[in-house]
């Protein structure tokens, strides 16, 4: 059956559950949304939602639910005073294809629960990352582990076609070496067929692994709060993209809050603090003023008088 | 809303989903499951089953399912070696109602997340639990730790009265501290309604305490080896009983190899596997009949292969 | 042999070692801190301190250590962009005494390893906490988990007589079911003998247990900055200012980090970060004036780039 | 400075410490114990020993030592009945070089603590593992994911041969784009400095990384039961082997008993236990016989008692 054909099959078997549901999750499950040159991200499975968070929090016995405007404050109310607890009985597995270099950043993030293919056991494929050229950067001048300016078309092409060559290259010894026809008979019967184990070993990094990756949606904010940064890799940026996304369909307010109080929001240190209000109060901005724009930009009561609070004001 | 109209809101609205289902949880969704004098286990979300455990160890892009058979040979292949990762894949959450004291042995299992009722918050209950008459038991004499020969059924009523008596005037004096009817204002206003995070802390142990809690398949069968054992207190085994017969319904399978291959199985030291292989030998009892024992006790010929390889036979 | 004679013998006997010491932690190692009416925290061993963490941060071979000056830089770079893997070298263990309301705030930290004395096992001695008058303070009105205004002194003296007074017929009755007699024979021997596990259900939260508790200075730095804060109950904080100043004998250029980008730092979401920018813009706060601001406030150069850019000037 | 003087320096400077020390673990302390053909363990920090397991099980105020005799029934009856948690007090701390198919492997521990060079922050050496010729090996015809025969002698130079030369190779395309000169400055100044991040996608998983790693005893011992556990690939297997020679010096107590009841103990199913319990039976062995060489065997009086019920005869 291909893959495509897999894909169909569990899309067209729908059942009724008294579980909670999330239509625009049902939307995205088992379908493939492509990561890279050869990657992929799919929803395998979910549990609970935004309801759910407010449930667990109020350890309730119905839904949590009063209605939608007390849901949307509590959970910004959670992320807000990182009360995470209630965020980690939100589940999400997904199978994602991509690089081993990719999976070795991503495995640092030790909550998950992961399955990966075995190449002790299983044939590893013939596809491997190579960058597109825009991809191709100098190293960067001021961020001793980051990507500075594309190099010209020219040599971006030459050195995606070096990487292509050698890659291409590492697999063509992978299959000298293991000598499977892929039925488990020799290709070449005067030959050995070496161990999976060992015939891997000069795979490069840029080949594709696969795994089912299952987390819980504080860890997965975590995961995104650090790799969808732009400090992070590109080649793991864009997966933390495409997870972004799934968890904006998934928990819309708990991604909201996200948004505001982690991604978007900043921390201060002690002396910028304390800058800060210097500045502030050296260029008369009393506490009256300084309320007025905190509210034109959103805040609420609550938090313009933890903003003042928090610059000593 | 009551509670139960509250479960029965929950149970009336069904929705389709794509995801995984399995119909004797959903059976069990949401419902009070009674444990000891007022607690509860009410299953509340639950993600995959046995076809996502063997999904995840095949790292498959369909359902993973070959066939039943096979799926519950990988299935007793994965529990009897330990390959417990693909058990990670299914997650379970309940809402608990327990003496603290059990609570207490309960949140020992780290990798599960929870959200517990606070009393520094919320006002606590005037529920407690008292053993019934046949768990007044003596200290064992033989195991320093647990619960020997029951009392006689007046002493037994006697301790219990005493138990309540003093229960009852635990809340008695948490309800004076508080001063506090309900609604936020106080029954006496001549006297202070003092805070709840100190008004709660002469209540014993055997008060109880509510949360959700939620764990994966790998880590709840943990938990029941250790919980389901005649060795843990009768308290939190009532507990572990019921999420036992709530994990049989979930995943089958898995149940059935947890039973044969954990529960109900033993580990031999070196010394004992010593000891039981130079008692077969001297019996004259050569590997043939040990194979043909072993096969007619329901073993595998890769299990009986095993098993002589264990005794060194 | 008494507590003093256990601790003044470890005290007594030195021995060399080539791992890394801290003279300061030292000379606290094994002495009781005292916490609450009978709680204490003591140093009972410690792994590593500040030199481990740019040791494991350079992954070099020797100590890790160039100059005192640039080794203060890398740890405060590290605690500042959240490179929290270094600070996990470090690992410290404590024997604390604690009243049980307060171990189970404490334990929800799940990433300590913890021993804990058992109710199962052993006798619980007649030990309760009891706030002093100071601390008898009515709920919070702003705050629904905290506490608010002091009450009257001898109404305060009221409550405290009520508590001791439960919490002594408490124990009384924990005795009257164990009816041992310390020695493992009856005080009564007509009278049966209860378990341990039973006869200590009564026992109020307020009672004190025992625990040895490991942890690593990322995760201490975690709990540190949950229960050092004004808005964690009283109990649990004066156990955190205690361990905070143990934190910073062990790892001094660590923990002035910690103060200074976690523990006085604070975050500023979406909304206060356009609104504090805003405030600036329309004073005519240029970014020159604001450098100059955060340069006299202490922040570093490369810090007031980044403050200017987290402000979006 | 050299590795080695780095070393000696380290060996060279031991300070009076009032905690406990491990003399023969101070005897490893820093030095390179080789692994494979260019990696190593070397010990950095250690926390407690056997008498800290005793400790942490007592909770005691003192060392927790009443005699060695005392102390090592009490390692193996925690051991024995997996009362882990007091092995959990115990820290070891290590650096380790080794082939990144094999940190892949490692890294799946969840529970230990790592840093990890930065393939995106430093530059990547030029060593990779080959396989020396005797673990040139077909694969298993039995073991789906395990090693065979050796290969003939000229094959399996054969195949290292085409493996440095990849390896080698691999190296090349990694300098060449990188196009620096170990100083920061290109070696072809006509030529663009690739990002590191970059260049390093084309090596091969047979390169060597560096990390320290640093795990308690309870889960050190964990993964040495999977990873000295003949199915495991014997890379991975010989890097637990010294981890396993550095444990029985730091912990022979707890090391002996972890042989005892874990690393050579087995595990028999419910099946297995009627299997093996019929054929004793069948043969005539009463209790009084097996109970004799269960003793003979070295099993202690309860030890023999628990076997005779496992079995249940």
């Amino acid at each position: 059956m291909s893959i495509q054909d897999e894909i169909d099959t569990l899309r067209s078997t729908s059942n009724p559950t008294l579980r909670f549901t999330v239509p625009a999750l049902e939307e995205r499950l088992y379908k493939i949304h492509p990561v890279l040159d050869h990657g992929f991200i799919r929803v395998i499975d979910y549990m609970g939602g935004d309801p759910s968070i407010v449930q667990a929090a109020r350890v309730s016995y119905g839904r949590g639910t009063k209605a939608v405007s007390n849901d949307r404050a509590l959970i910004r109310y959670l992320v807000r005073h990182r009360h995470t607890s209630p965020l980690e009985m939100c589940e999400i597995k997904v199978h994602m294809k991509l690089p081993i270099f990719v999976a070795r950043q991503l495995i640092r993030h030790r909550t998950a629960n992961v399955n990966e293919v075995s190449g002790r056991y299983s044939i590893i494929e013939d596809e491997f990352y190579i960058p597109s050229p825009d991809q191709v950067c100098v190293q960067s001048s001021d961020n001793k582990q980051g990507r500075g300016l594309e190099v010209p078309p020219e040599k971006a092409e030459e050195v995606r076609q070096i990487l292509i060559q050698h890659s291409v290259r590492s697999h063509e010894i992978y299959q000298e070496l293991l000598n499977d026809d892929g039925e488990g008979n020799p290709v070449d019967p005067t030959e050995p067929m070496l161990a999976r184990e060992l015939s891997r070993i000069g795979l490069g990094v840029n080949f594709y692994t696969q795994w089912y990756w299952k987390v819980d949606l504080h860890n997965l904010f975590h995961f995104l709060g650090l790799r969808k940064d732009p400090h992070a890799q590109f080649e793991i940026r864009v997966y933390a993209d495409v997870l972004g996304d799934i968890a904006r369909d998934w928990a819309p307010l708990a991604w909201e809050a996200f948004e505001d109080y982690r991604f978007h929001a900043a921390s201060f240190s002690r002396m910028e603090l304390a800058g800060v209000a210097a500045s502030l109060v050296e260029a008369g901005v009393g506490v009256e003023k300084l309320r007025a724009a905190l509210k034109a930009a959103g805040c609420t009561g609550r938090e313009i008088s933890e903003c003042v609070s928090k610059l000593g004001l």
